[in-house]
């Protein structure tokens, strides 16, 4: 038997609603999912991508006893971001609360490595 | 005079901390925000693919009125990218949370289709 892998534990086709959907609804409903699924993958490493990049920014402004916040540089992203959400027919608003969700985790990143490198505890 | 491009507001050297920070600190931090920038517009564009997606799957659920979540589904998927998120090296915690900020948008659209397609109030 061979290493079971990773990916073996997930069921592409799990639902609560299969026995409420005829076979081709549920078969055009799956080929959707798979789509979403693998777009899903590629988001997860992309933030994992950003994240290392935020990492190194952390350890800047750990280094140089920076603020972990920049908020002129948070405006200006935000409506970068607002703007490129227009243009990819997002909703906007929705870009703005994702890009803030994810400045929190960056900004939690950025104390837990100042506090790490300034002997905090 | 051109007409001015949408990316002309934007200033990727935008930074509350431009006066803390020596000016080689300063290229550093504005090297890697130009990769982070790079990242988050790719981030809006595949999330605003990803809720095509989902809208198509919104419209499917309208039309054979069927729930706009799907509790199955929803565990699959959250054991799916814990496990991608522990292979890029970035917190399954944080996954998590993302994948549930998502999906809560995501129900929040298919109950709009689902009140317009049925006629709701």
């Amino acid at each position: 038997m061979t290493e079971p892998h990773l990916a073996d534990d997930f069921d592409p086709t799990a639902s609560s609603l299969s026995d409420q959907v005829a076979p081709e609804v549920m078969a055009e409903l799956l080929a959707v999912r798979g789509s979403i699924d693998n777009i899903d993958a590629t988001l997860v490493y992309l933030l994992a991508e950003r994240f290392k990049a935020t990492q190194r920014v952390g350890y800047l402004k750990a280094r140089h006893k920076l603020p972990p916040a920049d908020p002129d540089r948070e405006t200006a992203q935000i409506g970068r971001l607002r703007r490129l959400a227009e243009e990819a027919h997002l909703d906007p608003a929705f870009a703005e609360k994702f890009l803030n969700f994810i400045i929190s985790e960056v900004i939690r990143h950025h104390q837990a490595i100042s506090d790490e490198h300034n002997g905090g505890n």
